[in-house]
Order: C-alpha cells, then sequence, then structure tokens
C-alpha cells in the first residue's frame, strides 16, 4: 500500500493543499468537490493527452468539460499559444467560476496558469503535474508565465491554483531524461535549505532513479514542503524567495543560449548550481558533494559550447537583476544559501570557464 | 488658491495615494520619492503626448526614462499593443524595479497597467490620469485589461498602483464629449452608495460641466473615496464590489455591439444606468431623479439601432455572468445598490425595449 500525503501551502486566504499519492487517475479522486461551477476546462499537450487525459476526463463526472491538445515543449510556451487558451475560454464563454486544469508538465503548467490568471482577471485552477519536474517546482509558489524571445517567463503573474493534485503514476511514463532533470530541483531543496534532506538524498539517489513509489512520495513532500515555507514567508518573491533560484541565474541563461529544449531545464540548473558552488564559499568537501550528487544522479556538470560573455549578456537578463545588479545565491553550507550583491564580474566569468569543456 | 487632496487606498501593504490637484505639471512635482529604480517607462498616446509628455518627463530628473507613444483609442486596446509595450520592456532591459508610468485615459491605464502587471510577474506602476473618467474610475482598484474581440476587458490582472496623480489641468484640455462621458460614472457613485453625494450633484452639475477646478476636486475625491471603500472590502471581485458595476452589464454590451469607440464608455453606462433603473424597485420619483441627472449633465438616455436579441446575447458574455446566469445591479434608492440574481429575461427585454428608438 503506497503513502498519501497532503501539504498545504499556507497563504492566507489563497492557502490550497498538494495531494501527492498513486493511483488516483486509475481508481478515482474526488475533483468535483474542488470545483464550484459547471464548467472545466483541461488543458493538456499531444504527449500527455494519450496517456492521461481520458481517466482524468471521465473523473469529472458532473461538470462540462471542454479539453484542449496544446503541442509538447518549452518552445511552445508562447503569447500564441497563451492566446489560443483564452480564445478557447471565449469560445466555451467561460466566466469567473470555470475552472481550469493543466494537466501535464511545467510549460502545459506555467502556460495554462498564465491563461487561468489573466482569463477575466484570473479564474480557479487546479494544477495536475505530471512531471517531476513540475510537481515539485510548479505545484507551489504560484507563478505562471510564457516566454519572451529574450527571456523566459519575462510575462506572466502570481496566481494560487485551488488544488494540486500529484499523482506518481505519472511519473511510469517519464523518459529517463525527464526523470532525471526533475532530480536537480529536489538536490537543489536539500542543498538550499535542509541538511538532513541532502544526505537523504545521497543515500537514496538509487531508489530515485529506480521510481520507487515511497521515495518519490517522500522526495516530493519534501521538496514541496521546503519550497513552500519559503514561498510563505514570501509569496510575491522580494526578497527571501530568490534562494529558490540557486542555479537558476547561469542555468536561465544556459537554456536561453542553447535554445529552449535543446537543454533541460533541470540540467541546465544542475550546471548553474555547480557554477553558484564554484564562487560560494563552501569548504571543498561540501563542493564536491554536491557535485557528487549531481552526478549520482546522471546530471550534467560542465558547460559545452557556450561563449563565456554571451553568456554573462544572457546573465544580465534575468529577472533577478536589479537595476542592472547581478545579484547570486549562494551557498554558506550544504543546506543554507544566502543572497549575495557582491560576486565580480571577474569571478563569475571565471568560474564559467572552469567548467567548460 | 485649489485645493490638492490625497485620499488613500487601504489595501494591506498595496496600500497607495491618489494625490488630487491642479498644476502639477506646471509646478512640478516631486515624482522621484515614489520611484525605487533608475529606469522608467513613460507610456502615453499620441493625443496626450504632444501636451503632457514633455512636462512630465521633465519631473524624472534623476532618471532614466524611456517613452512610448501608442496609438488613441479603445480600439488599440489590443494584445498587440500590449506585447508592444512589453517588447519596449525587454528592449530597455527593464527590471523589477523599473517603473512604469501610464499618462493618458483608461485605456492607456489599462493596457499600460496590464503591462506592468504581467511583465516580470509585476513591476511597479504609477497612474497619471488626463481624463475625467479614469480619474474616478481606473484610478482606484486595480484593475488592468486588453479587450477580447468578444469582449472588453476579457483578459488581465488586478494590479494595484504605487501612486495615482490626478492633475485637473488635463480636463482643461479634454473634449467636452469626453468630460460628460466621465460625469456618467460620477453620477454612478452618488446612485449606488451615497445620498448626500447624489443631491450635491444635482446641484453642482452646472459647475461641473463649466470645469470650475475646486468642484472637479470634490467630485474627484467623492467618486474615488465610495470607490476606494467598496473595493477596500473586496479587492478581487468576489461580491460586493460587484455595484461598481451599476449600469455596466447593460453598458458593455451596448458598447460591444455599437463598436468601441463609436459610444464612449459613460455613455453606454448612462444608458446602462437607465435600463438598471427600469427594472429597480426604484420609486418613481428617484427614478426620474436619476435620469434628470443623466440628462442635466448631457448624457443619453436612450439607445438607438440596437437589436434587444443581440444585445442580450452580448450580456451574456460580461464577465459578471454566474454559471451563465445574469445578474443584476439595481438600485433600493438613490444611494444604495443591491445584487439581484432572479431578474427574468422578459423583465430586461421590456426594460431594453422600453429605452429603443
Amino acid at each position: 500500500m503506497i503513502n498519501q500525503e497532503t501539504l498545504h501551502v499556507q497563504l492566507d486566504e489563497r492557502t490550497y493543499p498538494i495531494i501527492i499519492g498513486a493511483s488516483f487517475f486509475k481508481n478515482g479522486f474526488i475533483f468535483d468537490e474542488w470545483i464550484t461551477g459547471k464548467d472545466c476546462l483541461v488543458v493538456t499537450n499531444e504527449m500527455v493527452a494519450p496517456l492521461y487525459l481520458k481517466s482524468l476526463v471521465s473523473q469529472l463526472k458532473n461538470k462540462n468539460v471542454v479539453s484542449l491538445i496544446l503541442p509538447d515543449g518549452e518552445s511552445n510556451k508562447t503569447l500564441t499559444i497563451w492566446f489560443q487558451i483564452i480564445d478557447k475560454l471565449v469560445a466555451m464563454k467561460a466566466s469567473r467560476d470555470t475552472t481550469v486544469i493543466a494537466l501535464g508538465g511545467g510549460v502545459v503548467g506555467d502556460i495554462t496558469g498564465f491563461a487561468a490568471a489573466s482569463y477575466m482577471r484570473g479564474i480557479p485552477y487546479i494544477q495536475v503535474p505530471t512531471t517531476l519536474l513540475s510537481q515539485v517546482d510548479s505545484s507551489v509558489g504560484g507563478k505562471t508565465g510564457i516566454n519572451h524571445i529574450q527571456g523566459k517567463n519575462l510575462v506572466g503573474a502570481f496566481h494560487q491554483p485551488k488544488l494540486v493534485l500529484v499523482d506518481i503514476d505519472t511519473l511510469t511514463t517519464l523518459s529517463k531524461r525527464e526523470l532525471i532533470s526533475g532530480l536537480a530541483e529536489v538536490i537543489k531543496y536539500g542543498a538550499i535549505a535542509d541538511n538532513k534532506f541532502f544526505c537523504w538524498l545521497e543515500n537514496n539517489m538509487e531508489h530515485l532513479l529506480t521510481r520507487n513509489p515511497d521515495t518519490l512520495i517522500k522526495a516530493i513532500l519534501k521538496s514541496c514542503s521546503i519550497k513552500a515555507q519559503v514561498v510563505g514567508e514570501d509569496e510575491f518573491e522580494n526578497d527571501k524567495r530568490a534562494i529558490l533560484n540557486f542555479g537558476h541565474t547561469f542555468g536561465h541563461a544556459i537554456e536561453n543560449i542553447k535554445g529552449y529544449g535543446e537543454i533541460l531545464h533541470g540540467e541546465a540548473i544542475a550546471i548553474g548550481m555547480i557554477l553558484a558552488a564554484e564562487i560560494s564559499p563552501l569548504d571543498d568537501i561540501e563542493r564536491n558533494r554536491l557535485e557528487a550528487l549531481i552526478k549520482k544522479a546522471g546530471l550534467p556538470h560542465v558547460i559545452d559550447s557556450v561563449n563565456v560573455d554571451s553568456m554573462y549578456q544572457a546573465m544580465l537578463m534575468d529577472k533577478k537583476v536589479q537595476s542592472k545588479k547581478l545579484r547570486y545565491i549562494l551557498l554558506r553550507s550544504l543546506g543554507e544559501a544566502f543572497i549575495d550583491d557582491n560576486i565580480t564580474e571577474q569571478n563569475v566569468l571565471g568560474a564559467i570557464s572552469n567548467r567548460m569543456v
């Protein structure tokens, strides 16, 4: 019997649960109590639709359900696709009590969430994330958005879901590469906030890679808990929440330069964490442990074919740039992150050069 | 010496002031203390730019200022124009501490506000409304948005400004028709929430029409106060805030059918208030007083060339439709509005027919 866990993300009147377990699609899940109105729009993509759309829709028993299948991939997180969702809502005469359900990974969640956030200035939204990355990352925090040709997630909104339902059965159909990409964010949570969890990951990485259900549920629950705690203290990303971006200033720049889809988010973040650790005041043992865990997960730890200067320019476009000054999330130790505004360009260029092949 | 008034819109950590007065552009206004970062984007339109852009920019003394001039008119409140603002922000490498200033009427304010709301999921925003309508309406409430071909403001966000600066000098260059359009919303505030203000308007309409500065300031202050009180009780439009939509279910449908720009917002709302009064449990004396004040302001009170059925269909597309059921904001008396879910289609069609010419 596989565990089921519920985590409540505490955000005043926007508090919502993340329910994590197995076989929700197979055995039935009572969605209806989470949906106030009669109408639902289920948004998914062409990869996920054949696997899970039918069983999800069959559980929306007393609702009028419309579904929309998007093309797959980060390159589709665009203005045009976002507006297709808006058009669908308009066509179904969706009102403020229509619920939008996102069934898929981070791209589906982010773009659908932004449509739910902006249609009529915000309508109810349920997330059913089907990748490890989206289960541990976009499940918490209410970030929605689309990409601009100049940068990732440059357009979006904060919009909290009513419910996040994580069915780890969906991870059985996830490619090995996608699973590993998700593990980068899991490692990040240990690194920035929880030494004990980091140690647990060192001891349980094999079970995660073989997709042991209870190990996965524990890793997802712990990751979401850490993120929820940080977000609860800083919902609109004024300061503290920035530590969640450990590895991301570098990582986003890598994604941007290599092209979305060429490198997976978690892969870029893994390299980003290595680079951030290079300029962190960590002792060598801990720096090596971080690198070892990243390698153990099967994640990349060096960058290829990236020009150092163009990478730095891309970093300057990052959202965390305050008045053109780059801020870095660094580690004091494994389990403790901090924000540093005083890293020089030379330090950074040095770290990038060190890790290029 | 003309008065200066400040109203604080109370919304917890999103509380902001509306400063209402004259000659801010002429005599200087210390904008800098409201702007945290170094960079500003001033968005205005081709009508307003020649009148006020230069003097506004000259007061942003220690800032890097970029300006963007949009085409004029409601028909430009589109996805494309909104994305032009986003592109401008990207091009100037705007970050989370870049401030966006909207200089213009409701269209400029709404579309610029939505760009500020969605760029990097929200950056600071200052409104300098230059029409009476935008001064009394979009100054309060944080509503931003763009139109969809199927309906007004179907896409948008709630995003509160840091400051609203109302310089009534801008009303001297406003066309008579635009001024009168703004008076429809002013009348609405009296009708829904403040009998005394309604009486004051009956006695001071001539001074408003001749643009007496102190009378205008009082009307703007009172209108914003009423709206602020209602919004403060219901920031995200769950229930109570709906009374601000008195006349708007009808009004939006009229605008939609006649085409944005053909009829001004306030003109449509004036007819909408007359229709809502027709189906309200008002006594005849009060119903006549509302109509008399609308006429005194020079606002329309009948609809021409509108098909009753197509108008009803357009009403069904309104944001206030809950699960396909139309809700009406009605008056119990002059100064007291309420929400009624039980008005029949026949009642409504009857009211529309009564007021067609």
